[in-house]
C-alpha cells in the first residue's frame, strides 16, 4: 500500500488536472441521525467520479509507450483513463462490458478513445484488455490493483482530513477496493473505516469469509461501478492490516439513498455513488453517539432523471 | 436595506434551520476562462433554493398571529415559507400561479400547507395573497420586498465572504431582486455585483431604463423563479446606492448553462438557478483578467431529467 509520502507526491502530480471537491456538513435536522455527517462530494470531480485521481497518477508516474494507455472498466475508471489520455495527448484503448450504461460509453467515446465493448461483466473486459496490452505494450492502468492508482485515490483522504479534521468514521463503497485502500493508506489508524457494498456484488465480504480474494457474484444495480469479480490484492491486504467494518446492503436500500440524496439535498449520485450513504440512512450501520461520520459520494455517471425514476 | 448587524442577527436566528452550503472552486481548466470561479452551491440549501434564509428570518423576527403565515410565490419562496411553517408548527397559505411546475406545487403540498393555485403569473398570486392576508390577519412573508427577508438572504454574502474572502465579482440572478439586495447589503462596496436576468423577464433592466421599478414582461423558461412583475423597491434602491453591472440573457443561453452544469460538474440547477452562471459561460459578461468571480447557484427545484432534455 502507498505511504503518506506517496500520496503527497501524487497530490502534487495530479493537482493541475483534478478538482478539490467540496465537503458538505449535514446536521441532525438534515438526516434524522443523532450525529453530524460530512459528505465528500467526489461526484463533482472531473469526469463525474473519483477515478481520475488514480488514473492521472498512474499515467504521470510512468513512461508511456507509443501504444499509449489501456484500461478495463465498468465505465467510471475507463472514462477517467480516456479523459487523462485526451488531456495528455496519448492514445487510449478502453475495454468495457456490454451492460455498461450508455451514458458512460458515450462519455468515453466523446474523448476520442477507442472503446471495445464485449463480455457481460468487468472481469471479461479485464481479461481482454490484459491480452491486448501484452500484444501492443500499452501501459495498463488498472482500475484498483496498482500502487500508483491507490496513491491517487488516497488524495481524497488527504483533502478530507484538511477539510473535516475531526471525522471519527468514514464510509466508502467497495468494488475492487481502490477507493477504500487509497483512503485507508492515508488515514491508517486515524479513522474508523466502514466498507459498504451491495449484497449483489460483495467482494470484500466474500474475501473476509474465505480469508483471501475470491470470486464473488457481480450483479445488481451498482454492478457497473462496484462489480469487480473479486477484491483487489492490495485492498485485501489493507483490510487485514488496518481493518474496517464491513456492511452488505440490499439494492433497494441503495435506490432509497439515491432518491433521498435528490429529495433532501438536490444531489444526483449513481447507485455506486450512493451506496456508502445507504448504509447510514438505512441503519444497516449505526454510528456511535460521539461520532462525526464522513461519507464519500463517489460518482454520478447516470441519467440524472433516473434518481427519481 | 438591512445593515451588517441585521444580517449577523439573521444568521444567528436562522442557524438551527439552515444549511451552510459549500463553495466549489473551479480553475481555468474547468471553465475555459482565464480566471478562477467559485460557485456558492445554494441549490443544496434546505428546500432546494436559497429562499428559506429569508423566510425563516422574517417569521422568526415577527409575532405570528393565529392565522399563521401567508405568501405568494412562483414556487421556491412558497416552498420555503411552507417548510418554515411546518418546522415551526404554524398554519401556512401559499398562493402560486397556474404555470408553477408540478415539482414545486407537490413539494409545497407535501409540507401540509394550504396551496391556492390561480392566475398566470406571480403578480396574480401576489394580489390574491395580499387580499387574503387583509381578511385573515396572517403574517405576509414577501418574496423579496421586506427588510427581514433581505437580511436572511444577506447571510449568503456573510458565509461566502468567509468561504472565499478574495472574490472580486459576484454574479447573481435577478427576479424581484431579493437575493441581490440581501447580498449587496452585506458586501456594500467590498465586491462588484453583476446582476443577471433573462431577457424574457428583465425587471432590473426595465427599472434601470425607466428610472423606477416598472412593470416588465414575465415570460420565458425561468419565469417560475425570476418572473416578478417588477423589481422590488428595496432592490432598486440598493442598485441605485451600490450599483452593479446589469446583464440580460436569451433563454437559450440559460438552457446551455443548465446543460453545462450537468455535463461538466454533475450539478443540477433549475433555469433560474443557472442564470447567473450563464452570463459568464456565454461571454455576455466578461471578467477582468485579475478577477476571482463568484457565482450563486440558487435553486434546483426541477425535474432532474430536465437538465439533459
Amino acid at each position: 500500500m502507498p505511504t503518506q509520502d506517496d500520496i503527497r507526491a501524487a497530490a502534487e502530480r495530479i493537482a493541475p488536472h483534478i478538482r478539490r471537491t467540496p465537503v458538505f456538513r449535514l446536521e441532525p435536522a438534515d438526516t434524522g441521525l443523532a450525529v453530524p455527517v460530512t459528505l465528500k462530494l467526489e461526484q463533482l470531480q472531473v469526469t463525474g467520479s473519483f477515478k481520475p485521481r488514480g488514473a492521472f497518477n498512474r499515467i504521470l508516474s510512468s513512461r508511456v509507450p507509443e501504444a499509449g494507455v489501456i484500461a478495463a472498466s465498468g465505465g467510471n475508471h475507463g472514462l477517467a483513463v480516456a479523459h487523462a489520455a485526451q488531456k495528455l495527448k496519448l492514445n487510449a484503448e478502453i475495454y468495457v462490458p456490454g451492460p455498461t450504461p450508455e451514458a458512460k460509453k458515450k462519455r468515453i467515446m466523446d474523448t476520442g478513445a477507442w472503446v471495445y465493448v464485449g463480455g457481460m461483466v468487468y472481469e471479461h473486459a479485464r481479461l481482454a484488455a490484459e491480452e491486448r496490452a501484452a500484444e501492443t505494450g500499452a501501459l495498463m492502468v488498472h482500475a484498483y490493483d496498482q500502487e500508483e492508482v491507490l496513491a491517487g485515490q488516497g488524495t481524497i483522504g488527504m483533502e478530507l482530513e484538511e477539510q473535516a479534521p475531526d471525522l471519527s468514521h468514514l464510509l466508502v463503497a467497495i468494488g475492487g477496493g481502490g477507493l477504500y485502500a487509497g483512503i485507508a493508506s492515508w488515514y491508517r489508524d486515524r479513522i474508523n473505516m466502514v466498507l459498504v457494498e451491495p449484497e449483489a456484488c460483495p467482494t470484500m465480504f466474500v474475501a473476509a469469509m474465505t480469508g483471501a480474494p475470491t470470486d464473488a457474484p457481480t450483479g445488481g444495480i451498482a454492478a457497473d461501478s462496484l462489480g469487480a469479480r473479486r477484491i483487489g490484492e492490495i485492498a485485501f491486504a489493507t483490510m487485514q492490516e488496518w481493518g474496517g467494518n464491513s456492511v452488505v446492503l440490499a439494492d433497494e436500500l441503495i435506490l432509497k439513498a439515491q432518491r433521498w440524496l435528490w429529495d433532501r439535498l438536490r444531489i444526483v449520485a449513481e447507485p455506486g455513488g450512493a451506496t456508502a450513504l445507504a448504509a447510514l440512512l438505512s441503519g444497516a450501520w449505526k454510528p456511535p453517539s460521539d461520532a462525526h461520520v464522513g461519507v464519500v459520494v463517489c460518482g454520478a455517471n447516470c441519467d440524472p432523471g433516473s434518481v427519481v425514476g
